[in-house]
């Protein structure tokens, strides 16, 4: 089967490899890349149970020294205790930043060991190796790496651009149900933003005959912003389509709904407070079995989303469709919001009709 | 009086501004760089007492809004605990991105505050005040910002450049003879590194009647190395002159020596090692209040520096004198560190005679 290579040419451009049997050729693709070394994996344990023996195996056999050490899954470990951890069985394990580290996993392993990465001996190279759809298509790409606060999501990390990614398509084949669907959203959102033909593959479910090829599609796309404004104050804020919103759900939710949950509610909301038709817009997300309509009030949302950390100096920016496949951004007074939030949720508005 | 400026021509260059009464000239430096903002001075204890309240009240005149947060003083703080209480306290107190951060003090909350500054929402600005001798004439410039892991000192960082640092000569006339000593060591270094006049000027104690014109001199030494480098991965190195067998002092010692008596006793041994003449090092370092012998054997202070981050793939790059005002890089393998340190110590060495 065919391998595709997405080129990331940042300062030190980088590959994306989307293909099968990406997890056992690991240490193959990264002896192109770097002379054998120490190389430590840094995963959760849900990962490291499926997947990472054949990682490390792999990782052997092709002459690299590797160790792999596995946290609790799930965003709550995303903490500074856990990246205080991992930097220290770092340092135990002998690694020099002249080594590697691997991010093996989904969302919460990638962006974890992406910031011990950066910080381990102000900066050691990594490589993430994508476990989840979402991971795939989002976080793996970019070099967005950080853990959470109490106060808010991503409030601590750094830029820090992998030196590959290896995304193994047979991974992304055998994943739950909840996965591929948190995974979607990120991928409509990638239609709605430019690709009306990638909306409507993802609307009608015939993105699943080629899974590799339409993963490529979405990491295409979001290098293309990335690569316009690496270090997220311009262009990168069109990828935030859907996320003021769901973000704003999310936080309502206890963080019960998912970020691809959200997401999905969020590309709903987005498209409803722009005006556009939003039945198309319904109609893909319940393809994807994602859930249109927000359980929040209006009022709660933009509380939520007012404690946000996107919020800059009393103005906040929008990402705002203009129909499928075309976006432009808008930015407003924070004190405009809760009207923001009324119009996504389908309420009049208070400056209204 | 005069001030000097110093610019450093990094990516997004700064300045760095040497002069009488910049502590309470703070705001107004500031107002020059950046619109009015929430700014978030972290500092510690001990330098808290002594000029917070000046600067949060400059800062305040300017029209900042200045919030102060300590934590304890001393190298023993610089931890991964402190600086996730530095995080939370920058996000409980609604800091964005968009805002200021102050790192006031010596090295320790200079390092501790600029790595916050470099995490904090991905990279948040931040400006430098130094207020010790070292702070200013070293861990101020150059952007490496880090704190200690229980494995080793600065194990874990970030490379960011300040958007300024104001150094207020006054403070440092004042300083208590410590921490004079202290910072005399890392000015003795640039001068043996590449400056015989400066070397002549800090053993013949004239230095003291030109600070400012002597510290300006030194961030322009240390500039000139960090713009060939940014990222400590060549010239940079020549920076760590007498460092490695210094910093095995350091650590021998329980870290009861300061950084500054280590690197002291480091320029002694080095020299010694290069087989140069070091009567003018000792006269030097005498003049300064350094302590020219090292009290430990060389056995442990080899076994000390093997453990240190700076070892990489066996082998670790000394910087030996070849006179006062020149230096060469010399790549050796870690073996043979044990008969370099016998050489510095003044041993008879292995290979022998």
């Amino acid at each position: 089967m065919s391998e595709e290579c997405i080129r990331i040419g940042t300062a030190v451009p980088y590959d994306v490899r989307i293909g099968p049997g990406l997890l056992d050729r690991a240490g193959e693709a990264l002896s192109a890349l770097h002379r054998p070394c120490r190389t430590a994996v840094i995963t959760d344990d849900t990962v490291a149970a499926l997947y990472g023996k054949r990682v490390t195996e792999s990782l052997a056999a092709a002459g690299f020294e590797p160790m792999l050490w596995a946290f609790p899954h799930g965003e709550r470990h995303k903490t500074m205790a856990t990246l205080t951890e991992a930097l220290n069985w770092l340092a135990d394990s002998g690694l020099s930043r002249g080594d590697l580290i691997v991010a093996l996993g989904g969302g919460v392993p990638g962006d974890l060991a992406g910031f011990a990465a950066a910080v381990y001996c102000r900066g050691t190279d990594f490589v993430q190796i994508p476990t989840t759809l979402l991971a795939a298509v989002d976080s793996s790409v970019g070099g967005k790496t950080a853990v959470d606060l109490p106060a808010g999501k991503n409030m601590a990390g750094a830029f820090h651009q992998p030196r590959a990614v290896l995304c193994d398509t047979d991974v992304l084949r055998d994943l739950p149900a909840d996965l591929v669907r948190d995974g979607s959203a990120e991928m409509l959102k990638y239609g709605m933003l430019c690709d009306a033909e990638l909306f409507a593959r993802m609307a009608d479910g015939s993105w699943r005959e080629d899974i590799g090829g339409t993963v490529a599609r979405c990491v295409a796309i979001k290098r293309d912003y990335v690569l316009q404004d690496e270090t997220d104050r311009g262009a990168r804020q069109f990828l935030n389509l859907g996320h003021t919103f769901g973000h704003a759900a999310e936080k309502c939710s206890g963080f019960t709904l998912t970020h691809g949950q959200g997401v999905g509610m969020g590309l709903m909301m987005a498209s409803r407070a722009a005006g556009i038709d939003t039945e198309p817009v319904r109609r893909a997300l319940q393809a994807c079995r994602l859930e249109p309509d927000v359980p929040f009030a209006p009022e709660e949302l933009a509380a939520a989303a007012l404690s946000d950390k996107k919020r800059q100096g009393g103005r906040i920016t929008l990402v705002l469709p203009e129909r499928i496949g075309a976006c432009r951004l808008e930015t407003v007074d924070v004190s405009a919001l809760p009207d923001w939030f009324r119009r996504g949720a389908g309420c009049p508005s208070d400056k209204g009709a």
